[in-house]
């Protein structure tokens, strides 16, 4: 541990930070997680008055009676000067589960410091990032130029933002978050934690795939060549998915498709490491996505189709010697400007009905994400000011990026307040985020903390 | 509840076949269930000893040092006249997982009775079909012409035999279980309960494939179209082993392969349900096997390789953006006569290895059974007294049968005691063993009973 990791776990903000790590807010395991989530909410509220914010937690109208939309956003404000720029900042509270819980060397929900690195679902993705700008906003607010200030906290971005997009029908609420800026703080920064401002993200489909054969699991011997497998059916169907060069085989799904300018391109290429990097990173050839087409065509201007589940049959130690009857897969898709999210779900849709096993029958469920790709321009002049600012943070200058990941509710945000989005974060692919032993530094904690003073600062004047 | 049914709960024979069935013995999955399993052994102990036979638990020299086979055997032996002949009753008193126990309608390890069947996990195989066989063994003991009897009674036939095959490599054991007749009481009647004579097995490999792409999970936006998914990688492994006709891809699997008589073929498709009949049992085509073949060729002279389960990845609910780093797949192959299971098993491994998607590696395990199929042939002077035998019983006849399921050890009982081997039992496709709600009609456990005593008697002759 080095002396700024034992300054700074004495200070009041990772007093605070750790606080917030410990409360479990898994949004897609909501029957056992929605107190959490409420308690975080709350626990945030508090935070945001603390600072001389007005706070609330706000839910969609008749939304308890309908039986949905049950995990608050909590909407905050802070106004300190007529005619100042009005900046809005978002970040979610919530996490992804924390399995295969057996892989984590601490307790995935007690931060846990080891060397300079805080362990915890959640220590970077996103309350890390978004609690270590807040702390530098809590600074600047003491010394700098007046700014207006609003927040919106989500609960649900890890499984579809349900509450905020429904939120967000609400002309009320929309005119309430109108601002002039969005700060987003869930991105990467790129490799050694250069800066990156984000020109684009993917969309996002989700859902989950049904295929049933037997009405009922069958002895594997007895009717062994006589009833149709599911398990064996799903792979083949999941197989369908793709040509053999690793290209998307779903007629129609690509459709629309906007190639990236050159201009585009090569920075992209620029802010990614290349093969011998990430084969590094992630232990093995990075030969994800279509032959012949390089990594950062692939990562930021291709869609994918990627199986994030496969479930089937028996699973435990040892055998049982069984035809399942049915199989599960869960599906995302990423998707690219131009692509339409609901016209390329219906092509999947429809690749997977045609492709049905002989005896089977497959559904689709659980749609959730539906959010377009954005890609912003390379010339607007926020763009120019953070470039500035960034480099005053760190000599090299920030890389643009096209980031592979999405963030579905910041094209709604963008689109319902008018506010021209700035996405910068401090996220690194050690960080392990949605995997087991997630962590964030201490490093890339004041650097977030460091960057919302400047941004406050340059947005103010 | 009919008449029958009502008469045979009050008897001794239900009462203690419901304590039977109240023992939780599933094999594979030893850490939970070892104390039940050597508790159900020891009950099946003092019962061969309340008949009259001298009985024990045997487990192989220094078995217990090696931290092996440790699940005992229950050997019993009754001698009743020097010169009569001599058979040995073979059983196994382990069970099938009860997974998934949330398709149960009753508790899969309390005795239910619903009408005029018993539902429990085992009620059927095997603990049903034995223990019926065993009451009217007793019957048969009261008042029947002498004959001398042995038992052998197994805890680990669903998960590999360990610690019999253990056993029957010791030359004492082998000279402690020789017998004229082998009399197996874990097998399947014709449809509407026409006995059936088992003229042949499959043969049966069970293993686990393990198929590790990245180092960790990995964020399917960050790293999508970059990094290899693993369950995906699965799918096309899994869809690989068949042609688009149903047939074994795998180069070499089937070498050496006998073709059954036309005689074999013939009675075979007597005995088996047609299309419809499958189609009405399984809720489904029974499109399973290879286009072309009959059903009797597909299910009783052909092998196959089935998918007995597939996991990957996220499998709760809503969805987790991860590109799994690991699939498992639990595979079973089975096998007809001229097949040599180590051969079948190293065709399939290599068919794996060189298939192995790009950034993967493939890893096989856990192989168990490796049991080869096996027919007898039709003509024996045993089979003509089965089956007169079984006129008596069902004026319909019997009629041979070539079950597509495997009891690997009895190949090896054979092989071991230079016994004969009679394979008659009552299972009906109803009875649902291996998968949830499985049971045993009163009617089968009587028929069960009169076989007994029957075949009892006409081997005493």
């Amino acid at each position: 541990m080095n002396a700024e990791t034992a300054e700074w776990l004495k200070s009041n903000d990772s007093k605070e930070y750790f606080e917030l790590l410990r409360i479990p807010t898994v949004s897609s395991q909501l029957t056992d997680h929605l107190r959490d989530l409420v308690s975080c909410a709350t626990w945030l509220r508090a935070w945001l008055r603390s600072i001389g914010a007005e706070a609330e937690l706000v839910l969609p109208q008749g939304a308890a009676a309908s039986g949905g939309c049950v995990v608050p956003v909590v909407f905050g404000e802070l106004k300190r000067a007529e005619g100042a720029p009005t900046v809005l900042v978002y970040g979610h509270y919530d996490v992804q589960p924390p399995d295969p819980i057996e892989k984590w060397a601490s307790n995935p929900f007690e931060p846990t410091v080891k060397g300079d690195r805080v362990y915890c679902r959640g220590a970077q993705d996103d309350k890390g990032q978004f609690f270590s700008f807040f702390c530098g906003l809590r600074e600047y607010l003491a010394n700098g130029k007046p700014i207006n200030l609003k927040f919106v906290l989500e609960g649900q971005e890890e499984c579809g933002s349900e509450t905020l997009f429904k939120l967000l029908e609400d002309r009320a609420f929309r005119q309430k978050i109108v601002a002039d800026t969005l700060l987003v703080c869930d991105t990467s920064a790129a490799a050694d934690l250069r800066p990156a401002i984000v020109a684009g993200l993917r969309g996002v489909n989700h859902f989950t795939v049904t295929l049933s054969a037997a009405n009922r699991d069958l002895h594997s011997g007895e009717y062994g060549g006589i009833a149709p497998n599911a398990a064996q059916g799903m792979a083949e169907l999941m197989a369908s998915l793709h040509n053999p060069d690793g290209s998307i085989a779903v007629s129609g799904f690509r459709d629309g498709i906007i190639a990236p300018t050159h201009e585009e391109l090569s920075a992209a290429e620029a802010g990614l490491m290349d093969a011998a990097g990430y084969a590094k990173d992630i232990g093995t050839e990075p030969c994800g996505g279509q032959r012949g087409k390089s990594i950062a065509q692939r990562n930021a201007f291709e869609p994918t189709i990627e199986v994030n589940g496969l479930h089937s049959g028996y699973g435990g130690p040892g055998s049982k010697t069984v035809i399942p009857c049915e199989a599960i897969a869960k599906l995302s898709t990423r998707l690219v400007p131009g692509q339409s999210p609901k016209l390329a779900y219906e092509a999947v849709k429809r690749h997977l009905k045609d492709h049905c096993p002989k005896g089977m029958s497959v559904e689709l469920g659980e749609l959730t994400g539906e959010a377009p790709g954005f890609r912003l321009p390379l010339s607007s002049p926020l763009f120019a000011l953070a470039a500035d600012l960034l480099r005053e943070i760190d000599s090299r200058g920030a890389v643009f990026q096209w980031d592979g990941a999405s963030i579905p509710v910041v094209s709604a945000l963008r689109e319902a307040t008018g506010a021209a989005p700035l996405l910068v974060g401090w996220g690194q692919s050690e960080d392990c985020i949605h995997s087991p032993n997630e962590s964030y530094s201490v490093r890339q904690f004041l650097r977030s903390r460091e960057w919302a003073m400047k941004i406050l600062g340059g947005l103010a004047e």
